[in-house]
């Protein structure tokens, strides 16, 4: 039972994916008890993964699961992997290790629309959740993609059978995807970009709470966000809620 | 026994007021192997304590108690529930939940100042500590606010029964309270404030390393300093001590 | 065995040092089974070493060493003592704690070439691996000193027996030693200094992420890098290796 129960309001909250980018296993066995109700999945960050001891990547999978936490490595990984010609072997250990999803994306890869169709039915016949990703890496790369470049490719995806398409913000969610230099939000190209997708398929990279405030207030408490920093799950919720200021006697 | 204790002067060090907004419990325990001397508050951020589970938030308290700190819910959390017409409810579960303290605030809400008194004595009278809040959540009400004001505010809350009051930084200490939009602190309405009230019993709250700097070498080492993130808490200390170049030589 | 190793090429990391200003014993020891392989040094911030209890130091250590990690205390420390004449009980206490190596700097304190080399010597003869390093504190002091000086401190040190030199960073990684106030590397001065020292013996200050890849697309995967916040190891180690988008087919 939570504490300050008679405060809860019933509500419907959107899907929260975390960034995990080397928590050591023990913590994260720790730490699920304050926060493993609120997340939905976990990203072991970009290529992370494979500097890290496979008892440990299997352990914390495992934790991760024990709370209904779906786990994936980060779309680095995956285009490392393609990149050197490893698909399979990177399907087959993703297998191996327990994860639950992958992420199929191009941010630091050049991939034809006919390769991106075929990773995501491979990955779903190997019976992944796939997630893919659009955005580019490196800001002078993607300020390229128009915003009718990203909705073209957000539907494609979803086409071709990926259960949830991710908008590109990185770790420092400046420059890139939808936020400006500063790290605001381009209106504009939010509104056209929800006018044109399934909002409800689709989940926005969100690491700064300006931008969780920001989508929360447009988009209301189910609006799906990612890249959240492990340590503040617990403030998206409230944020959630209306239990912190930003956003008190709103939600 | 310390380390480098032939190091150590005697000093006196102001209170130290530490944001959890949601560790993990035995995390915690661990943690104040290292630096439970140092801390004599601890705030649940706003409103994180109604999202986490009763035996959590229970076994927690017991740890920071277990290292004579005292533990209260954050301002946010009153008023959601003052809101809802449910502050005996709050007041009773703080209770069965183990928090010392309570903080009565008005960031988010507008409540006149015979419910201001009226909430510090109801408070006083279940047993708590009290500390009140002075400053609003969102920057564009709170520089509404004169130095005045909060003087006048300061004031009144320790007429009213009020133990400590704390000035408002948020969590990023910009743009709100004393700090300007870079965080600076702003010298002048420091003066003013300080001149006119009893500075041992206001606690600033100073997210950030340049702020503390700014406060003790203002103020002194017995400056009392709130909204310390949890893994600043050694550095703030040998800020206080002259152990770190910024205040090297100087304390 | 690490997971994905299929996807591991052989390289030459260059060596990591993390800074650690507080970190607690247990988290250490779990943390460790995560990035423990990708750890040289741990430095124990500035004056943090001497407000932790003795017995929480010792465990500390023991954990690292376990991982044929080498700990020191931050110059800072050194300097606090050789300020109130405790040279050798600083040396003595290093060493009954199980400190592997100690910093000499003079960040704070102005200490003549000739006290420099002497300091460097005597901490060498009590066994201690010797790192020094250069640059000041405070950043209107820092700025004074020419990239010629630095260079000729640098080698001079080297001269004196010094193992490694670091060049100053703080943790901000901002107006200090070879970063200006956005925190970006002069290219300039960098290219000044790899050309007169033994960039192998010369250890870099780079807590930023723009910083570390700055170095490593400048000097390869070897490149030395120290203050790299604790949870930064294994997004470094990624940076090394071409696993993260901002070094993705270039390492």
């Amino acid at each position: 039972m939570k504490a300050f129960e008679f405060l809860n309001n019933e509500y419907d909250g959107g899907l929260t994916v975390v960034l995990d980018k080397g928590l050591p296993p023990k913590y994260v066995e720790d730490y699920l008890k304050v926060c493993g109700d609120y997340i939905d999945f976990v990203k072991f960050g970009w290529g992370t993964s494979a500097v890290i001891d496979r008892d440990v990547i299997i352990e914390k999978i495992k934790y991760y699961n024990d709370w209904d936490i779906k786990v994936y490595p980060g779309g680095t990984l995956f285009e490392y992997a393609y990149f050197k010609n490893k698909f399979d072997e990177f399907l087959n250990e993703c297998n191996n290790l327990g994860f639950n999803a992958v992420e199929i994306s191009d941010g630091s890869l050049d991939i034809s629309l006919e390769e991106r169709k075929f990773a995501i039915e491979k990955a779903k016949d190997y019976g992944f959740i796939v997630l893919t990703e659009v955005g580019k890496k490196l800001p002078e790369k993607d300020k390229k993609l128009t915003i009718e470049d990203r909705i073209k490719l957000i539907n494609y995806d979803l086409d071709s059978g990926a259960d949830y398409v991710i908008i590109e913000g990185r770790e420092s969610g400046k420059g890139i995807g939808l936020f400006d230099r500063e790290g605001k939000i381009k209106e504009e190209e939010l509104n056209k970009l929800i006018k044109n997708v399934d909002v409800n398929k689709v989940i926005f990279e969100a690491p700064n709470k300006n931008q969780q405030v920001g989508f929360i207030l447009k988009l209301g408490s189910s609006v799906n966000l990612a890249n959240i920093p492990f340590d503040e799950v617990i403030s998206l919720e409230t944020l959630r809620r209306g239990l912190r200021g930003d956003t008190f006697g709103i939600m």
